[in-house]
């Protein structure tokens, strides 16, 4: 998507240890018309998919989630983090280790939300190591949903989250994906881009 | 406004404590037709108002903020939780007591989203007795921001968090003012109901 790849390159910030800051627009402060031109791309991508809800996780994914289920016409369902060890009443759990944070959290869903007749779009901002995503493909199944796919706005080409959840055989659609970052020069390489 | 008293009459369920259940529609399952129907409110009701800048606080202002801010064309910014004593970079912070989770935490935003410059509107799903939007209004204060007003979705007018923010000046407006509960029958009173 080329207008993300070309705000990316603007105002995105190239960070050591293969930090890319952009939370100028997209999970800090949020430019909404951006995410309406990224709910229609997504629109476009999982055209003539039967799909009855948008999963996502909090926080950063929810701003994100709510925009693009407008272009499709369904409700949106934020998964929980939690550090809480007694979880209360009925929920699918599943566990994710934070590479960002060092640590590992629970993510619970309410089962009212979420079963057998759901057919699901996950979305969620970045996909780097793949463990916030794969804790959500983890919930779905829990639940007997159908997954029909993930949308991503930003990928991490050089991590290998992306090539582990296409080699389950999940259809991912990432809007960017980022192959390649200089911290030096602050150079972004996109997977598409033409040399 | 009628249309979301009339879901909350139907969807939410009245649990001991005073706790208003409305995660089926609001703050967890989100109905993104709602929050539309919410975002052409709050512009009514905040008409010529000028606004910038939508602030809320994560998780569940985020989605309602996005959707809100659609209506007045201007980006949200998301306040963060935070446990960590050490906040890196520059960030305005304040404290907030938590009533549900019985706790203290600190919030945070980036300086770099949020200063003179702006004119706030504050978004939350929920007021009850208004720590969490005492602590956004702490942050626009702290940043040379002006204060524009603050909208919410639910509130809990048996709870002190309304009249002590209305008593400051503050433009508060609740599209739902809860007056009374009762977990025996399940009713629910608003403030403006005709007896």
């Amino acid at each position: 998507m080329q207008l993300l790849k070309d705000r990316i390159r603007k105002d995105g910030i190239v960070r050591e240890g293969g930090v890319l800051k952009v939370d100028s627009f997209l999970n800090h402060q949020m430019d909404i018309e951006l995410f309406e031109e990224i709910g229609k791309e997504f629109r476009r991508r999982f055209e003539g998919e039967e799909i009855n809800k948008i999963l996502t996780i909090e926080a950063s994914g929810i701003g994100i989630a709510c925009i693009v289920a407008q272009y499709f016409h369904v409700p949106v369902v934020f998964v929980k983090k939690t550090k809480t060890k007694n979880i209360a009443g009925d929920v699918y759990t599943s566990r994710v280790e934070s590479y960002t944070h060092g640590r590992v959290y629970d993510i619970i869903v309410s089962k009212d939300f979420l079963g057998p007749e759901d057919k699901v779009l996950l979305i969620d901002d970045f996909l780097a190591n793949g463990c916030a995503l794969l804790g959500l493909i983890d919930i779905v199944k829990k639940s007997g949903a159908t997954l029909e796919g993930a949308g991503i706005v930003i990928e991490k080409g050089f991590q290998t989250g992306g090539k582990q959840i296409r080699d389950m055989g999940i259809r991912l659609e990432s809007l960017a994906i980022v192959e390649s970052m200089d911290e030096e020069s602050g150079e972004i390489v996109f997977r598409d881009d033409k040399v």
